[in-house]
């Protein structure tokens, strides 16, 4: 075993726009090998990326902390575990959780989110893209809190997003018509042809707002929006009386070094009546088999297309994460360390 | 019978800020006095007067249609029956409706708002203030958008209004602590002592965001914004985790030429899980029974204050409008035409 543990840390917060030099390459100690009873040693495999780990750099408050300056940067991915002081996690256990820019790390099942084991088999990028957080999002976002009916029109931003493309899918499944933004045309393309959306916008070439009421004359029933913006602010004008905006995140926003003013038209919440809400996939870490289980019997009808962009090497950590601010991935951002042993 | 009824009529759409310029004083011909079966001539008694009354002005499709050009403007109103072809309406009735801005009227008992007798007694300026349509608004808007539970802390904007005055009150009928917003120190001592708001902000002259924070400093449960603009902003700012944002209108921005930016902290919404919702008191029509005793049981206990301010006069129909706007109404602003017969 290494007695080196290389990290990528928070050196610095961005003031804008996230960057590789908010991020310090160290070469840390070993976790201590004693570990505690019910901690495992773990050695990362995989690292998934997620816009929301914007988020967790800025000093503020949120529904997590954040990422304290020189620790590694929070991240959610798969690992192996090569020392358990735990008996329900022998060695060689592939776990998923929060291991962090780092090749090793100590979980500890008894801290607020627990390394848990993957289900026998569970390729570990299959378990950070189509099982992945990012589907529990779409699954738990659109069905609780957008409620769609049959017949609905479903209007989803960053559709092409791993989060998106699965929301976008999921409200087919529950014979919604769906509208999809995404930008480019490959991305404009899988959405139609693969997902089966029933129209996408392309942001890049389209003007979304006049889009959005050509191809909804009858309005947005339900709005899953990954956008924020000015996108939040196109939907919100073509909302349908008692319509739902499902507020997952606003990409469009996060690397702002000014909070952006927000849509113009809230007024049509009054008079549209009009419910807009935000929600957090931790909240429903009760219902995750629910939702794997439905995840799971879409992915064996083959009714549930996903895509996966995997990077390689510790090296291109940070640069990874900059490419979904890029939009330069084409579908879940994972980023391989390692394969298991 | 006189054979002039003479109206106010919307004569131009306000680009901005509503005046008196908008209206046009005519002399119609009295209402076709050869009534159809169910239908009621009324004699306007009273006029009642809310903001949304700006949005009914502006040519945009909304819960309402527009008021035409031309025609008289919109408005609420207590009336009396001198004519009918309606056995459930005999003349002498007192009735409440939209007569109107003039002084006679045909009643439709088929229409989408048709005019509804007044329990046997109640004064005309009573069932246009606290037994009103504002009242109405603050129950259902309250209690069922706000769901308001025994401990939670209110904050209510425009609380010195006829609206948010009774949001308050029943906030505290309901065991919250609640925080008022409104502006001048002889509202906000209103709201202290009659009201027995537990903290009031003087919009006038202190800092909204920061006093919200030193008054509420474990969050805000249940804002209830009639104001929106930089007054929403600073209530979401505020929000606890699952928060409740009531939108019920937006004053603030009422008369603005062009859309003002919305709250740059949405992004909140997600991070916190907080629901903003819309409501219009026409959606619950078929409900009213329920809040009119429950605001009858209150006044009769003397737990409910309300304040109206009572203008006199057909010539003063207009600038009665602009009172709610320039904030100079105390409590709920209303304008007697005649007396009951």
């Amino acid at each position: 075993m290494h007695n080196i543990n290389r990290q990528w840390v928070l050196k610095t917060r961005p003031a804008g726009a996230v960057s590789t030099a908010n991020f310090e390459r160290v070469e840390a100690p070993m976790p201590d090998p004693d570990l505690s009873a019910g901690q495992v040693l773990v050695k990362t495999l995989m690292l998934g990326f997620d816009p929301a780990m914007r988020g967790w750099m800025a000093d503020e408050p949120s529904y997590l902390p954040p990422v304290a300056i020189g620790e590694p940067m929070r991240a959610s991915g798969i690992g192996q575990i090569i020392k358990s002081q735990n008996a329900d996690l022998p060695e060689g256990t592939l776990v998923q959780g929060l291991p962090g820019w780092q090749e090793y790390s100590i979980g500890d099942p008894a801290g607020a989110i627990p390394p848990v084991a993957l289900p026998e088999g569970t390729p570990p990028n299959l378990a950070l893209s189509v099982f992945g957080a990012t589907s529990l999002t779409a699954y738990f976002g659109l069905l609780d809190i957008g409620q769609p009916k049959a017949g609905d029109t479903v209007l989803v931003s960053g559709a092409a997003g791993a989060t998106g493309s699965v929301v976008a899918q999921i409200a087919k499944l529950k014979d919604c018509r769906v509208i999809g933004i995404a930008g480019g045309a490959e991305k404009c393309g899988w959405l139609e042809n693969t997902c089966r959306l029933d129209a996408v916008i392309d942001y890049k070439r389209e003007n979304i707002q006049q889009r959005i009421g050509e191809l909804c004359p009858e309005g947005v029933n339900v709005f899953f929006d990954n956008v924020g913006g000015a996108t939040l602010e196109a939907g919100i004008e073509h909302m349908t009386d008692f319509g739902r905006i499902v507020l997952c995140g606003a990409i469009s926003q996060y690397n702002d070094a000014e909070p952006s003013p927000g849509p113009r038209n809230l007024m049509y919440l009054v008079s549209r009546r009009i419910r807009m809400q935000g929600f957090i996939m931790l909240d429903y870490l009760d219902r995750t088999q629910e939702a794997i289980d439905a995840i799971t019997g879409w992915v064996m009808a083959g009714e549930l297309a996903w895509r996966e962009d995997i990077q390689n090497g510790f090296d291109h950590i940070p640069t990874t994460l900059l490419r979904l601010f890029e939009g330069t991935n084409s579908g879940k951002q994972l980023l391989k360390l390692a394969d298991p042993q």
